[in-house]
């Protein structure tokens, strides 16, 4: 269901011919309202795409009429002519769903450095938005369809949906395979609600559940220039829906999402999460747990099944001082449950833990403060290697 | 030659059996004198090894007689049985060579977390100290059996040497194939020189020569916990050296080490320059360019052969404002000469760029000031996976 289970938006997804492969490479959500709520976050890297550029203008005001996703281009670096083909491409939306232009984010996502082929992208614009009046636009198969749309190196779509008991629905469709480390966010993502919330209100709650999702997955350490999720509000279940609820649902939602990002991580053979204890505060719990999760040593360990606990904290010790408080020898590991690694010293034989499963947690205790937070990685593989080698050619 | 092409230095490499491959494995070089200078940098890594920790108190009154290194263990996380380990070590090579333990400089190399046999090493120092007692132990057959008894995974021993026109010499060893991203230094290397120079001329020395060079190798972006830089001078040369001179040898010298170490960087298939150009200040142009040096879709890209600039400005993009100064739409990138993108847009073809050779350069111009730097790395490879994931095993 994603984007379309809510009630008031409309989703399409088509193949426009940008895509090499030839599947499904534009996508467009429109809100139906009444409402037209809308709330972003974008990539932090100072390098932004042209759509990024263009749709943080559009949030401005916090009215979105629709949204337009491609994927087989990243149009970043492109450009004057990449910004006009933006530009020409909201345009396009807003003539065929009557909006306005300015009310109509873009997306794109894909290679950097190469012009997106404008008239593909509008006989595309143009398809989407036939299939839009359909009475078919607001059921399930369209919204499939859309999730299609965006893949890159995804191997299956990502979507989610939860129904409160309230009687507000939020949905959502995500897709992010490689480049997953986040500024803000590090995907594109398009999450709708019918719960009766301003745009202000749609703001709060996507940043505070972004924090602590998205932004806790860094598969590969690497910022994406597109990055963008967007969250948008119909209004159509007339149900104002209480702020701390829907909070909780759309970190829910947001959770599920990313934990099928990183199930789906480019070449990856494990999902790893890695838990750090006992920090002074979240804030150093997530500096040290991403230190771990850029360890390109111990990412390859657990690519060969090697519970190689010295380099989880030959990474730890890399955090200076000023960005995390404790004390290095003080420091217990734990991998998949077996505790390895006592106040600084072995422990259990690193024989006993198992590193079969696709799932690992490692468990860092500090002893530094009652404060815990969760990042998700990956291991690094050949298949990592092999289809990032590969990418652009 | 390495660390026996000064006068004043004897060395020594046996196999004491800490390597499981049964090859040379404990190394010592002596000073004779007359002068017991040195200076040393070691890793910033917070969590320190056993034996740089001990190091680091011996290093106090820059007094050093004699250094002993070990490959086959790193001796660290191994708590308070480990550093009586490395006490007993250099007490050890004390009384075999008549000197003070405390000046008795400790390294060690190989897996964190597992203990060392003192057994084993005790053997393996009375062996070396009875090998530096022989008149060979002068000679470059036994400075370069010190250089292979450091090797861990390294396919060839580093050494380096050069003779001033003014009478003086200065040599040294290095190993280092993984883990290799600077705190200060990143691997274990000893320089031996027979200029008269203070041990705090040679640190002032030492200090400008790392910065420049060691510190600026960045093959996988992980730091190790164990790295140790000594220069050590015995004054045989009786020649006082004149600092600038002495320090350009230096600089020279670590230099070739450096690219020694790049060369060998475990399971590259290139050795990429990174050079960032027309940087606010130099401290810019180093951040800049070990943002790139660090990117895994970049790194995987050039072991594809692929010129994906896009990848390099997304990684020059990361960098906060506050850290470097650029606009990043005005930076113009070159791979191998082909300028690939100027101001932000494509300009020749990415087709053009020849990535076959090992040796590829990556130039980045910041348009923002007049500072250069360059930072080494490697590409990311099947075979770094493979090596790293089967390390410990």
């Amino acid at each position: 269901m994603s984007v379309t289970a809510a009630a008031g938006f409309a989703a399409a997804g088509v193949t426009a011919g940008l895509k090499k492969s030839g599947g499904l490479d534009l996508a467009v959500v429109q809100n139906l309202g009444p409402l037209t709520s809308a709330a972003s976050v974008f990539t932090m890297n100072r390098c932004q795409a042209n759509p990024v550029i263009w749709s943080k203008q559009v949030m401005k005001d916090g009215v979105v009429s629709a949204i337009v996703l491609n994927s087989g281009g990243a149009n970043c670096y492109t450009g004057s002519i990449g910004f006009q083909t933006t530009h020409a491409t909201a345009e396009a939306v807003g003539t065929q769903l009557n909006v306005s232009a300015g009310d109509v984010l873009v997306c794109s996502t894909g290679l950097i450095g190469e012009q997106l082929n404008l008239g593909l992208v509008t006989a595309g614009v143009f398809d989407a938005s036939k299939a839009l009046k359909t009475a078919d636009a607001t059921g399930a198969e369209a919204g499939l369809a859309a999730a299609q749309a965006i893949m890159t190196t995804d191997t299956r779509p990502k979507q989610s949906e939860h129904h409160s008991p309230a009687g507000w629905t939020v949905g959502g469709m995500a897709k992010g395979a490689g480049m997953l480390a986040p500024g803000l966010a590090t995907m594109l993502v398009v999450i709708t609600t019918d719960a009766v919330l301003s745009s202000a209100q749609l703001d709060t709650a996507l940043r505070h559940a972004t924090a602590v999702t998205f932004d806790r997955l860094d598969s590969d350490g690497c910022m994406s220039t597109n990055d963008t999720v967007t969250l948008l509000g119909s209004g159509a279940s007339g149900i104002e829906a209480d702020e701390a609820q829907f909070t909780a649902a759309l970190v829910a939602l947001c959770a599920d999402l990313t934990l099928q990002l990183q199930g789906d991580a480019e070449g990856s053979g494990h999902d790893v999460a890695i838990e750090v204890r006992n920090a002074l505060s979240e804030a150093e719990a997530v500096t040290v747990a991403r230190a771990v999760s850029r360890s390109n040593l111990f990412k390859t360990a657990i690519f060969g099944n090697d519970p190689n606990w010295g380099r989880v904290l030959a990474a730890v010790g890399t955090i200076s001082e000023a960005d995390a408080a404790f004390d290095p020898y003080g420091i217990d590991v734990a991998i998949n449950g077996v505790q390895v690694c006592t106040a600084g010293e072995p422990d259990q034989p690193r024989e006993l833990v198992d590193l079969t499963p696709r799932a690992v947690t490692v468990q860092i205790d500090l002893h530094a403060g009652e404060a815990t937070a969760t990042v998700w990685t990956n291991d690094l593989t050949h298949d990592y290697v092999e289809e990032n080698s590969a990418y652009a050619s």
